[in-house]
């Protein structure tokens, strides 16, 4: 008998490299553009308020609702999501709009996600989410102690919906679009799994979502036990700050919330409730960077087929690929030799894609190019 | 049936409040100080770094072993516990140091707690700490499912050491100098307590320590099962980023970061890491400015035993103190006519006792001033 019987003993998640050094770095699906220049406007008002003592806010805990990030999401994604309804009437589920108690913060979507699997995924029943799919869920329900369930995607990486539907679970969880396949389901079909399991909450991990797919954000007004998850890591350049949302009802919002005060409070740090505010009201630079990324990625995608590549057509701002010859080990360790770096898994099914982040032009020129003389 | 059967149901802590607006803020125990002047200079940086698109470090992740805070604290608390016994070759256990290895950060010492306790209490047999405490323990204790007992200090709010020898338990969670209390007990106290439960892992959560107590430490060299947690929070004026530490041998340390990895890799943002390397690394500021907060609590104490007030000798940045005639209610409600906040809890032992967190000398001159009005 030890201390150490008692300890919760779990295998870690492994992320993708960091490396130090001039690299291209296409291996974390990190955005390529640096966030908002508000954001370094803001930085400086900050250093500013640091410097008088007397106004020192970094002296103080955050507001652990981080009011002024959540009004302003609520501002945007109203005008984004919810007005057009407003004015033509079509559509009466969406017209109250979001409000302050739809929208949870944490750090990172890894921490709403992680505390969505713990405030609701309570059953003894499976929850159940794709075999190939973000490595964390099995993670996540291990450490829970929550059983689960994997569904085969179908050959071309796709969703059988028929997996989600009339089958016992305790919760349901699935990314679109997908990673790393980068594949993109129709929010028809969230819709009809949400309708199907009125006694499980549905998440839907959104991630990438801005990329070029539509947002399942609608269905929270409509059911009450869906919770649509987004992250500021990809599309909004603040990967540095760790900050996730997630949208719901009120009361599944309530629930959540309630976890997250019983483990910790204070959560979003006071610089990046204050950033990130200013980051998600400039629409306009949000707009441009999600336009250049998708543009990179539709000129890559050219590219990579060219060159004898397969994949998926990627939603997201990454690409899953194959080459028909050449094995992507092969193409992985030619590319770091060259000091590219991508993402690839030792995993059944997926062992010969590679997943490429999408980085500036000059970053994919570099890779069209290596990956020529590697596959040619 | 339905989700909300599924849901993990939760009573969530509730913090002191933070209040808008001009008042005397006595209810937080945050410092009254700003951060060193280093962080503002840091933050400039940051700025500069940011508006230089190509150089953004935001829209990156963050390094996920903080490895440069890391190795901050690793030199200063080598210098400040461990250098001396070096020289004087004393002391052997500690001869060795503190190494990257023995060093865990979390978001806030809230999230430290939490990750240990669902690290390393992972028995069926109770977790003990005392009565009154910091009241977090039973929350993190309840959403984790620990089974715990409390053990009642004693009618001074002393810790009976008694009550955690020789008693069957799943580990032992102690703050040192105690929350609310502000009472402090030697190192060699927990020494013996860690000593005599080598199968249980010992936490001792020095929140306060820098207030005018002396680390456990040492400890952590010569007994695998002790973590000692600090934070960053109180006397290093850095609440506003969320930085909590935890010390210990490198099994437990790696078996915490194995569950905080499985949990969500990133946590501690990219400013937060490099604004709290440069705060730990001015020592000088931090020893001034732990020195004001004392000098200001032994005025303090002194005013209040003349207004008839009664407090064990407070070790901490907070001052728990009584009344002889005067019921803590009305000085509570009193006072926040005034516009000072301080805290009080409506709990059994404690509800005729007031927190009074350690201003600047200001604002302890407005508080003697109004209680001297209301008391008399």
């Amino acid at each position: 008998m030890s201390w150490e019987n008692n300890v919760r003993k779990v295998i870690p998640y492994t992320a993708g490299e960091q490396p130090k050094g001039k690299v291209i770095k296409l291996n974390t699906n990190e955005c390529p553009y640096a966030p908002s220049p508000m954001v370094a406007t803001r930085i400086y008002d900050l250093a500013q308020q640091e410097l008088n003592g007397s106004s020192s806010m970094l002296r103080k805990y955050p507001d652990m609702d981080a009011a002024k990030l959540v009004n302003a999401i609520v501002k945007v994604y109203n005008d984004r999501y919810f007005s057009g309804d407003k004015n033509t009437g079509k559509n009466t589920q969406a017209e109250a709009g979001l409000n302050f108690d739809n929208v949870f913060t944490g750090v990172g979507s890894d921490d709403v996600l992680s505390m969505a699997f713990m405030t609701f995924f309570n059953s003894d029943k499976p929850v159940l989410f794709p075999d190939i799919t973000y490595s964390f869920y099995d993670v996540w329900a291990d450490v829970h102690r929550i059983p689960y369930k994997v569904q085969p995607l179908t050959d071309d990486f796709s969703i059988d919906i028929k997996d989600y539907l009339d089958k016992e679970n305790g919760g349901i969880v699935i990314p679109n679009p997908n990673a790393p396949t980068g594949v993109y389901e129709d929010p028809s079909m969230f819709e009809e799994i949400v309708r199907n399991n009125p006694d499980s909450v549905v998440i839907i991990d959104e991630a990438y979502i801005d990329f070029g797919g539509e947002s399942c954000l609608p269905l929270i007004k409509k059911y009450d036990n869906v919770l649509v998850v987004q992250t500021f890591s990809k599309s909004r350049s603040l990967a540095g700050l760790r900050i996730g949302t997630a949208f719901g009802c009120e009361k599944l919002i309530r629930y959540l919330k309630d976890v997250k005060f019983a483990f910790n409070s204070y959560t979003l740090n006071y610089p990046s409730i204050e950033l990130a505010t200013v980051a998600v009201l400039d629409t306009g630079y949000f707009d441009d960077t999600v336009a250049k990324v998708i543009k990179t990625r539709e000129w890559t995608k050219e590219k990579l087929s060219e060159l004898g590549f397969e994949f998926r057509n990627s939603k997201a701002n990454f690409i899953f690929a194959k080459h028909k010859k050449v094995s992507a080990d092969e193409i992985f360790t030619k590319l770091r030799e060259k000091d590219i770096y991508v993402r690839h898994w030792n995993k059944p099914r997926i062992d010969n894609y590679l997943r490429i982040s999408i980085g500036t032009d000059e970053d994919m020129k570099e890779l069209v190019k290596a990956l020529k003389e590697i596959v040619s």
